[in-house]
């Protein structure tokens, strides 16, 4: 028995920023960055007391260590990542930030990570056992045939043996396209217990429009097996978010928050929505605990 | 006729530097450098006021512009890249500057880089024919199909074109085995005008032990074909370099240089030794001119 | 012939700037740039893919060649430029960027630079021949006489072999009075093809006010010499810009810009203009392409 | 049962530093680092793959949670730590690192730390219980009456309950006097089973002078009760380290080391001999393993 | 006889700020600033051409010197600074500046400093002799008991000679109580010329609410005496200040100021306030001399 | 009577450097240091305790402010500074610190600065009355009419008023030829007390060689007039110093000091040289004071 309260699987990877608003074209120096969809939602959850574990793959060098040493310090239990050869590699993007018109512009270099190229037969899945949840996101599954394999043998190992999942949707558009992307996220939508989408991705990957709460309706015929036990959780920006549980629509508004947390917002979101609902204030509370802001994971 | 004085063909990268000699586990931003063995050699070679273009692949991307940006400042054409696709990647190493026991430690993640999956098709192979001379490395097919195959039909239209070739050995253990790289690089050292190589690679690759005359001597009776017009250089770092050309030996001590300037040495040497040879220097003082500072490459 | 789209002639200067908004008074350290009003609208014009020269005066030493390198890495060719003695000065400017009230506050320290004092004989006029396009603004005759004499020889010279005329007319009150000005810009108003002006400008040089279109008119009464092949434009700050082209009058309203982009914009401007020009959209959608936007020049 | 390898107990501070060798009075900025003798050795046993938990207490604020990111960063066990109220002062010290003559210079300002003023009674005991080692300094009783009753609880606890202990004596003359020390740290000197002291403090607090040799015999006189499962350690800075065990007597020469990696070398010196020790290395190889670098622990 | 325009007492400490919005808990450097409200108005005075003399107890090391040279840089002059041991210590404060919600936060840890432990006897009292003007303010009384002795033999000292008083109330609410502050001030209060006093302080400590009209009447009749020589200013944030003297109520609106000269702004207001009253601006235009903007202060 | 201990006259540029090693052509960023002889000696006196005070003319703008904040701060008394317009300049260097072979390369931009070009009739040459001592340096005639104007006018009412007058030779070879300086120096050459020489300047300029007591011999024959109260001290650079007091001669020997601190090491040579006169201490010992190390000045 691990005793964790949420495991999670996925990618992190070093984001490269010029400083200042500075141009990729012309920065002398790069700031130094950490970031992947899950880890940032473990941080969230370990700063506010959780017992968490991240699971991935890291090149046994000074970069793969470097991710490990931010997450463990955060709290992050690192202690079930695989670690691949030396000369694999962490994936990276470069983002650079500029003043409207361009805005926040990135440039993806992940191909061929060690995560991504992950042998899933190194994961030691009995970790999920002894845990209240597993969450996973769908950019996993877009990563890579390792990455996949992975992604699949967690959630079932998950679902056989009764832990509570939780999947966000995380659309990547660079990764693949809309049909690969619903066929691949298919059996995790369905197996969930808590689903978080983004209303634009509800719209590209099936099509679902219309008020957050013909979304969330939708979300539920097409995924809830009329099973009652399970929330959809639909984000809308900064129009806030709402949910569909146990029947029932809520919605509560966005926070005011400052624009430079763009990284990470959705996945601050989760943590405060898992924290909300694993801290015992999951009743109709729920959606208050998303107020776990962004700034909380901080940059 | 382009008038070149030199054509080079080659993989330039990002070099990404922790600042004051911090760690790559823990420095908070990196420096951000531009470097590959033929751009650095093109450069010196620009500071001196030779007529220089250096082909190759750049991602057309704020990365791959950087890198044009940073040898066009230099005075270098680049106006014979060939644009990659945005997604396309461009090939990056991590260096980290320790002091003793541990030294500096290097970390590379080429593998797919624009430039060794170019398509050698979209090479302009005209460039070659107006120009003087042609310098390639051993480093180039060792990236990759395309590197290799864009390596070989340069050195091919040079020799039917009667223009002047330098290779400059470089060995990369990291990238391919000695005999793959022997093979590789056989029809180059035929071919070649003017060969580099350092004493460490002539025994890599094949063997040759001994006195510097001895060394020169099997890289002449290997590679010469009996030609007098072919010049043997070996570079023996703190113990200088020795040439072996028209049938003469010669040897000449390495400047004193300080020792940050570790990245490129052997690059700027080759600069000197041809601009001394097409700047009409090129009689026996060939070896003096060599005497172009690394430091013109500085960083 | 030479085959450039622009050429252009005129001083670059070291700018000085305190980081993070600090004080010149404090600051431990300065950012340095590069900048001018001619070679930042070259750059702007390099960036968009034009053939552009910038000829110049520049000290042979570490700053003089920086200016150089800057210029040549947006793809500016300076292979006209004049070498002038190490001891030779280059002009700078401290800027320092306040919060309101005291916003932005430029020092100049530019009297007696290379290029002021440029011994115009030293110039290759023949560079015009081939060229599309002069471009020349009203700061460099007010910088010495050296500036002067050649401002006069390459205007002269465009005029003479029928090589289109652009010009900026740039009031500088920190270096000449209203009535100097008029005087030494009489010559060039009334050549040039395409005249840039600021309301401003128009109003303190010529007292030219009122409505955009009256300026404009009044403009073109002062310079058109009656020829319907002269454009006149209006530069309106926030406002926008306005022209007179062919007999027609025209507006657009400013692009939406972050603040900080403040050195360069009217250069931009320009650039934009001319690129539409030359580029061949140049018909009434001429205003349109001034969207090239002023962060291209980059900072 | 606590199942960790070493626990220990003691004070984190702050270490202030003006970047690239600038002095206190004038810098304008100052790096942050993190340093306590007994989590720097901590550290390095966490690096080495040991399961470590540092104890202290740290107030509830930013300053506090930055010390418990920093050892989690490295894998040390934070979960123990005390937290005092957020109007608690972590201590901090200045350094300045010049050029000789004047050489790197300390100033503490660690008075009333939170760690000094700790409430002995909320020390959870017990995680020593199941641990294979317990490791103190002779900094800690010197810090003020919470930190000496800390550490005399945690002394006895692990005498009490067969855990092995070792001491590293770290006189420190600004915070008391040789004869206060001398009295303070009796106990621990008796009890202890691996005893670590410079030839310094030997002299300084017992007057024991001679060949490593005759001191480390003194040493085991004074205090090793005649008991052959004691190990006494001389650290000879430059002239590296000598011990004496099972009767046993061997000296090692230092590792060449770069000077920039003082801070912290006599803690990794533990690290790597306790390394050794509970690593099972522990025969005659003891000394060998001290070559854990001081570099593990980095800056 | 001195010859000051003003004197003033009070601690000055050093401000350590993360750079660029980053967190205390993450920050690898902190930018140094120095700060203190009696010496930041000061500063704001010597800039003004006013000579100023500050005093207080500083430690007799690199940071108590640092303190000084910044005050001398402004122009404050220092030679009756009493220097307190090398082991004493210098006040701290550490602020992080996070965007909405979170808003700046301070942490200060300044308890023990030199100056709030000053040996009064030490101070030399005759300098406020042949001075126009003490200014004290609140916070100095708050920090110990040598401050206060400090504190009340100046302002007695001020009081017997004939030398005009301005005292700025200041609660400090994180060092006492406000029934301690009322009783502490209460003399200060009585004997001052000028009285400052912001509007949340007036309520904190006595309860006064109110209009602004209505406050300072409340402030004149609890500690004017029925003199009609003494000034009473309420200071109100973005809503400006007002003031009651002569019988006469003013009030004025406030600059616009850019939100990052947070630090201070109260202290550049007392420094406007007084120039223009010892300036001989003293008249009716006394608020309007307010405008000696904060950015004078600088950061 | 002003009461100063030494007053001095001369200019103090800026001086930027690229950090870290950087070159000039690339760095993005430039070091800000003030730095000038006479001012150097004078921080360095006043570190000491002495009562200096530093005359020269300062533009009145935040560059000239920059430079009098810098020398308050060591404690210089700058009242006595002219201020010039806005409009005019000051001096600045730029200086390169590379490896060798290359060293340290400084390019000068001083021409007609504000100190150059002062108007010696707003000096206060009633400041020299009261002083112990007047110190010039053979920089100042050097600059300009106005600088040499003023060098002249300080140093006859220093003479005329029997003021000691201590002058260091400095030639500085751009500025102006040996037999120029040797002729405009010579009229203080014969008024100093004290006057101090480099070996290379002696021979540069009068052509003295040979031993450091030859050479003595040779200044006090040349510019002694037979009085025995002269003092004529020789630096040697890394061979120490020598001098010729009261017909003895002294040598000693150079103190180790870190490479970094070229800049200034004469000046406070001069400053430790001086100080040990006039602090009482200027029997036989007077060299044994020069041991006021240039670190003193800092950087
Ligand atoms: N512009 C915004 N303003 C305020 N809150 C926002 C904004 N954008 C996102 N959020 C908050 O973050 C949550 C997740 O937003 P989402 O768009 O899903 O982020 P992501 O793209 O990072 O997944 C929203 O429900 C809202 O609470
Ligand atoms: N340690 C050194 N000291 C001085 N010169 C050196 C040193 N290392 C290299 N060089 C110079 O650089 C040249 C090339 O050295 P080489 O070892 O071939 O460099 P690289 O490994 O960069 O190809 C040598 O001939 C010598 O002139
Ligand atoms: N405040 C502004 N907001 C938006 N665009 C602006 C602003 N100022 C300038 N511009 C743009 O730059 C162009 C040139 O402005 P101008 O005032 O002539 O600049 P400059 O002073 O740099 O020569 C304008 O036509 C407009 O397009
Ligand atoms: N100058 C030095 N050169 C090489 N090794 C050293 C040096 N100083 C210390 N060491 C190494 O560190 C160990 C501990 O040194 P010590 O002086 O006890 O350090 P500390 O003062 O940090 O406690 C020594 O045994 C040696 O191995
Ligand atoms: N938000 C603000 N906007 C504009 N001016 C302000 C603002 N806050 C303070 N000020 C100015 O500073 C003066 C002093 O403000 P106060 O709140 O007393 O500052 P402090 O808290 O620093 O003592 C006000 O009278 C006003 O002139
Ligand atoms: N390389 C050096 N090593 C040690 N001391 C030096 C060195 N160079 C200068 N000094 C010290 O500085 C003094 C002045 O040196 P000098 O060459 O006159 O300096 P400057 O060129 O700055 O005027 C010497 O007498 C010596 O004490």
């Amino acid at each position: 028995m691990s005793g964790y309260d949420i495991v999670s699987f996925g990618e992190t990877m070093l984001r490269l920023t010029p400083p200042g608003g500075r141009r990729l074209e012309e920065a002398d120096t790069f700031e130094v960055h950490v970031g992947g969809t899950e880890s940032n939602t473990l941080a969230c959850l370990a700063r506010l007391g959780m017992r968490v574990v991240w699971m991935s793959a890291l090149p046994d060098n000074p970069l793969g260590r470097r991710v490990e040493r931010e997450l463990r310090a955060y709290g992050v239990d690192t202690s079930h990542v695989v670690w691949a050869p030396s000369s694999s590699r962490l994936g990276i993007f470069y983002a650079e930030e500029n003043p409207p018109p361009l805005g926040t512009r990135v440039y993806y270099d992940r191909a061929g990570s060690a995560c991504a190229e992950i042998d899933p037969s190194q994961l030691d899945l009995s970790v999920v056992d002894g845990s209240r949840m597993l969450h996973l996101t769908g950019v996993t599954p877009a990563l890579g045939e390792g990455a996949r394999a992975a992604f699949s043998r967690l959630l079932r190992r998950a679902h056989e043996r009764g832990v509570s999942i939780s999947f966000d949707v995380n659309y990547r558009s660079k990764l693949w396209s809309p049909p690969e992307a619903a066929a691949a996220l298919e059996e995790a939508c369905r197996l969930t217990n808590i689903l978080f989408c983004t209303r634009e991705d509800a719209q590209t990957l099936w099509g679902f429009e219309g008020d957050p709460q013909d979304v969330l309706w939708m979300l539920s015929e097409r995924f809830g097996n009329g099973r009652q036990d399970r929330a959809f959780v639909l984000t809308l920006g900064p129009d806030g978010a709402a949910h569909m549980r146990a029947g029932t629509y809520e919605w509560a508004p966005a926070l005011e928050s400052a624009g430079r947390y763009r990284f990470g917002s959705g996945d601050a979101f989760a943590a405060g929505y898992l924290y909300a609902l694993l801290g015992g204030h999951h009743s109709q509370q729920g959606l208050v605990d998303r107020e776990v802001s962004p700034l909380l994971v901080g940059n």
